[in-house]
């Protein structure tokens, strides 16, 4: 498996308890991933992903993986503790908490299984994002350094955005509530299905297109990953239909090099104060 | 607060535990609401849902609602145990479970708070489903005798199809994906937001409208109540965009008499075997 900076953010380590069923792992929250107020919710997702994986040996893939988010995680040490729910068949679900000096950070389910192993059909009616050429679309390299302190997990990827889809970054947002790019982690780290449960929650809010910019905290977030990625650029895509209540559903999918649709995400995320 | 049919299915009873944040509930799941291989899951979610309700005073109303399936449900008693994750500011998380003899049908995550307290700004591009006028639909009444039998929860509401989604029922399904209809639960029970857990669930897989007909098991099914519906009837649709890996998402909206996009759900389920 290719270690990269990637690897090394999430990586996790167990502390043994003697109990099977009930596991406990330690991880260190990377500062390069904070985003805003917190630390990426993507980056927790995908680090959790990992101690799941740990705890149901031969099921190494996130299928369904749902995360409700407590309090803003920081930098720093983390605890992961993990609870098989169901372990038969195919699949398996388990519970997991990601924890920081006694507060939960975030609590999620998951169910996993071995994506190789599923049969290869596929329908389709979705519709793979429409991108410019790489060379025409507009790198996140370019934002202004105070958008970069404010967001140090830029620098951890490379997110290529449709021109149409950045106006936002010039004061002109579309109105229309997408946000769509190219997108691959640094130092050619491949995607994989775990690397997708950072992936999912990585663009700007889709708000900023709406013209409403700031954080927008998540409350819970579900992705599910169809499809094990081809190796390559991947693209992302944002959208929202509903803001109301002072919150709005944000559904991200991520296609992969080879043209399929390899997850889907959900989030309830509150409208950031304006 | 009205009593129905409906509410007596529903309805849950605490087993004193002594202990404020962990709850114990009995619960009688109704032979009315089997479908298939088990019992509905949406009617589970709306039971388990109240249970969730009663764990958190002040906190009435779900706000998001994520299941995953562990097994089969059959009618008879049930006990659902229930865990505060967080209580804090405008809104509670709950972890909860429901058991049968000793056995885990489904765990859950759930944030509760008060919908009547959210701002009221709607901006939606989501449309509304265009159905026909209800005495031009086909209602689920003229269901076949054989498919009553196996699905006697079709006796607990009216569900009037629109009639260009109804072709899988004589052999010609329309292969789009999409089955939208009106619906309301029997004695003119009034949807709130515990009922639009159980609405979610309840039309046929949208896998009928694919040629794939049979049941289509859910592993996992995360609801928003976005706003508390208005009374009268509901427009409820169906759709799907991807069928991949022997899985299908189902997405699921529910509109209100006032044309507000109360419920969005997304479920994972596996492909009907045929």
């Amino acid at each position: 498996m290719a270690t990269s900076e990637y690897d090394d953010h999430i990586a996790v380590t167990e502390v043994p308890t003697g109990d099977p069923t009930a596991r406990t792992f330690d991880a260190r929250l990377d500062a390069g991933w904070v985003v805003g107020g917190g630390v990426n919710g993507g980056y927790l997702l995908s680090t959790m992903g990992n101690a799941v994986r740990a705890t149901v040996p031969g099921k190494p893939d996130p299928i369904s993986v749902t995360a409700y988010y407590l309090s803003a995680s920081t930098p720093g040490p983390a605890r992961i503790t993990t609870t098989v729910k169901r372990d038969g068949g195919s699949v398996a679900t388990v519970a997991a908490e990601l924890w920081q000096s006694e507060q939960s950070r975030l609590t999620a389910l998951a169910t996993y299984g071995d994506l190789s192993a599923l049969p290869d059909g596929v329908e389709t009616t979705a519709e793979e994002p429409d991108l410019p050429p790489r060379d025409r679309c507009v790198p996140n390299s370019m934002a202004p350094d105070d958008v970069k302190r404010l967001a140090p997990m830029m620098e951890r990827f490379d997110m290529l955005f449709h021109p149409d889809h950045i106006g936002w970054a010039v004061g002109e947002p579309s109105g229309r509530g997408v946000i769509s790019a190219w997108f691959r982690l640094k130092h050619g780290r491949e995607p994989d299905p775990i690397s997708l449960l950072t992936i999912v929650d990585l663009l700007p809010p889709v708000t900023f297109d709406l013209g409403r910019p700031g954080w927008a905290p998540t409350l819970e977030l579900t992705a599910h990953v169809r499809a094990r990625p081809a190796e390559g650029w991947l693209k992302v895509r944002h959208a929202t239909r509903n803001v109301a209540g002072g919150m709005f559903e944000e559904d991200c999918e991520v296609w992969d090099s080879a043209g399929r649709l390899v997850a889907q995400s959900r989030q309830l995320a509150r409208l950031p104060r304006s």
